[in-house]
């Protein structure tokens, strides 16, 4: 039974401290309305199993128990590898109704990344899903209590975690909502990861702004193709909540299994990279929906042929641009509608632009070495950097980083971008994938989209190969649709009709593109075969 | 032009103090995004005049650097006498953006009413709408400057003012989020008015609210049926600028106008009391529209005739509850997908419920006379308490009030509901609106709601009557639809088949029943008659 609001924790009761007209913003609330407003109604699908709001939240109260009678003490790390699933969801609402600080960890990271990460957080606490335990195995972690998760079922050690506790919701320890909720660690493609905290007014203010910018409401159903792991799935499992939708679990990206729920269970709603998009769009099941699905769209800018095939199959648009020290997305780009009067490929070229931010968060800049402005001419490229309730309150225990990602009192996003006319920015280059050939920069992002805008292109990467006359020169790598062809020739002489020739790649090499697990391609892969023996990854004239 | 961020107030440049993962919430920053975003796009429709977000930008910047140019400090009051209208919207972003305090005036008052809050506001500025001189005219009021509006033409000293001022978004001096961004007076049917205090973090958070609850999106066309000056139209001036709706302006409640701007303007959302609806839906050009249109009703719950024709007519009712001390609603009725299959009777009653907290704002409770809960039994009655982000900061200059109003940690509605087993409150009774006969007590919106379920009935206010043997009795004053006809047994005797017979009038009195300006029913004005000649309004046995 779900308790009173005078009852229980969140709402204080009669003579309790505090200001009448204050409550701390905190994301386990709406957890809290959720199951009281909507207790019978079904708050997450995962397989065989569907919890009502009122069973998600006495099982997310009763982890939230068991961790307090286990020792978690306030600010408590709980490190979570689990995938997608009920007990992942929970964790979003049990660790912080607890009082601590969830780290949910990349279940396709090497054990010794692992390693790493539950050391420098100081995890006390670990909830381990039963097929993430190879990660696990080799390691010595004597100071971190494990609990396994498999299946649901009577013996599975998480459902007796929980069976032991009480389903009432603790009485919350939160005295300032600006402490942290969760530290996201990096990919860390140089050095380290870093832990990346969130706190609990940015969590809850993220999730309105994705409320707002998805457009979800109590009818929305949300398929979780994004990893949880992933910036706490873009504070996703806070926003479904915020308004009572279902979470549908996907502990893979699947495009079978996404067809199958697309229509089994009425999704409305999901996020994903072009390449996520891409699986979907080309799988033997796809189909034009009945309902119009809005697709979050983030990583890389749709192609103008991915719009279109997902226009066809009634998927719509909705283009962000974030990263994990912005709680994920702090960019949207905002579609006028006169657009929907303009051709495909000049549509897809709007709609690529990353925009501006959130309702939930402040404008961002464009700058250059100086921090000043750059030009907003659609030309000159600055770096991207960001401020307000949308950015992380700092790097956990790393006060240097923390210092230098924040100089100038902005957080510096290390993405190059340019700055159009009517405000809105649109990248050029992420971190490090800048080319530079001759001394002119070359926008790796700009020659990319240029090469996808081929009819017979599915997804490409550009990246700088060394050159002894120009430094860099560079090089992309096309995957073609099915059954489509086109040589390398074809694909330069399209690229030489819609850039300038020196941005246009010398070589075209053909065949699959390396991942990562969130869908990024691996640009960083397809370098070493090329700067293989040297000892800078940037070309010197 | 927009100006770049980095360039403007509310995002401080380079090198300003603050901490960098943190702005303070500000209503007045969904304009400036707004017209960011969609500078072209048109924000407000009035009457003759339409206006691009970047034109409303720039005139309600223009309306800030004005007023300080006038001498405006940091707090002082500026009392707006305006109908809902283009000046009344800038007024809503203007003043608080100069760093004022948006004081506005239901332009239905007395003469007598309106020097009392000028005086008691301290108001140093008064923007006062053409049509609204006569209030003005008879009042000595020396240390207000006076700013008239007309017809937006170039005589219009309004546009003068503006034309004398910068269109760039002025410097912020907002320092902290919970300082006062509006005074809302109440209607005073007890002793004077009182000053409701709104702050700049709950203005924000109700926006953001009241954004979810209504579903909006930049798609979304508002209609200000409800006036601004009451509890600053319920935070939709800053609501629907958050999405970057559009705001169609309506100087007065007229069915003709309402029915020609939707079909017009294609409005998707407007709000409105019963009987608003009520003008509504019997207006000769009532038909169903194409697209549904989302109607936030309020003030009481819709009868299942109301529920009925507007469900024909594709208006989408969400019921919602609140007082001018909540910002405007603090509540909604959770609707579930089952009740679609529930005949129309029962689903009017399930709808009649005002549900539980926003999105924004906590739980509300309901207690008795210790602060304790009642039983959650939808039989016994307390009294609705509320805090949160969805309270007022206090009545200003009335320390006293607020402790009153604030006793025991929570804000004291005055409003008697029961609480159902599953939380949802039912009003029923607000405030002094209990009938006591024979020592029981009799809520009249009760004994409301079973006359309106008749098919004849329009609708009707209940009040109790001085009774020598009982106290008091019920007496209902009813409305009935065009054309049907019903006698005052056929309503008695329908009652008495709904409700306990003691609950029943035992008089019916047909006609017209007397509104406020905001269409609630004046019950003091039907008690004035029977209880002409007495000391005191409550019936003693």
């Amino acid at each position: 039974m779900i308790e009173a609001p005078g009852q229980t924790a969140g709402v204080p009761g009669p003579g309790d401290a505090g200001k009448v007209f204050r409550t701390e913003l905190n994301p386990v609330d709406f957890l809290h309305r959720a199951a009281y407003l909507y207790p019978e109604k079904v708050a997450v699908v995962d397989g065989e199993r569907r919890y009502r709001y009122r069973e998600l939240a006495e099982r997310s109260w009763r982890l939230a128990n068991a961790l307090r009678s286990a020792g978690l003490r306030k600010g408590d790390r709980v490190a979570a590898l689990l995938f997608n699933s009920a007990p992942m969801l929970e964790a979003h609402f049990g660790v912080p109704a607890a009082g601590g600080i969830l780290v949910a960890i990349n279940h396709r990271l090497a054990s010794r990344e692992v390693a790493y990460i539950l050391e420098h957080s100081g995890a006390r606490f670990l909830l381990l899903d039963a097929e993430a335990e190879p990660l696990i195995a080799p390691l010595s972690i004597p100071g971190v209590t494990v609990i396994r998760c498999g299946g649901g079922h009577g013996q599975d050690p998480y459902e007796q975690f929980l069976a032991g506790a009480s389903s009432a919701m603790p009485v919350s320890w939160l005295a300032d909502e600006e402490e942290t909720i969760s530290i996201n660690y990096t990919s860390g493609t140089t050095g380290q990861p870093k832990g990346v905290q969130y706190t609990y007014r940015g969590a809850y203010l993220n999730a309105l702004g994705e409320v707002i910018v998805a457009a979800m409401s109590p009818e929305s159903v949300y398929l979780w193709t994004l990893p949880m792991f992933h910036c706490n799935g873009w504070c996703f499992p806070w926003a479904v909540t915020a308004v009572a939708g279902r979470h549908v679990a996907l502990r893979a990206v699947d495009p079978d299994a996404i067809w199958r729920l697309f229509d089994g269970e009425g999704v409305t709603h999901y996020c994903g990279s072009p390449t996520v998009q891409l699986m979907v769009i080309n799988h033997s099941r796809a189909h034009r929906l009945e309902r119009p699905v809005t697709a979050l769209v983030a990583a890389a800018p749709p192609s103008p042929t991915l719009l279109g095939r997902m226009a066809e199959l009634n998927l719509r648009v909705v283009h962000v641009y974030g990263l994990t020290e912005t709680y994920g997305p702090i960019t949207v780009c905002p579609t006028q509608a006169e657009w929907q009067q303009l051709p495909l490929e000049q549509r897809a070229r709007l709609l690529a632009r990353q925009g501006q931010g959130y309702p939930s968060a402040d404008l961002v800049r464009v700058v250059d070495g100086d921090m000043h402005d750059i030009p907003q001419d659609g030309e000159a490229m600055g770096e991207v950097i960001m401020r307000g309730n949308n950015v992380m309150s700092g790097y956990f225990a790393d006060e240097a980083a923390t210092d230098r990602a924040f100089r100038g009192g902005w957080f510096h996003s290390g993405d190059l971008a340019v700055w159009h006319p009517d405000g809105n920015i649109e990248l050029r280059d992420r971190g490090k994938d800048i080319i530079i050939s001759g001394g002119e920069n070359i926008s790796s992002i700009e020659v990319e989209q240029a090469i996808c805008a081929h009819p017979a292109v599915l997804e490409c990467a550009v990246i700088g190969i060394p050159n002894e006359r120009w430094g860099e020169r560079p090089k992309a790598f096309v995957t073609l649709n099915n059954r489509a062809t086109a040589t390398a020739e074809e694909i330069i002489d399209f690229c030489r009709q819609r850039l300038a020739h020196y941005k246009c790649p010398d070589i075209v090499e053909f065949g699959p593109l390396p991942k990562t697990s969130t869908g990024k391609v691996q640009k960083f892969v397809l370098r070493e075969r090329d700067w293989a023996g040297r000892d800078s990854r940037v070309g010197a004239t």
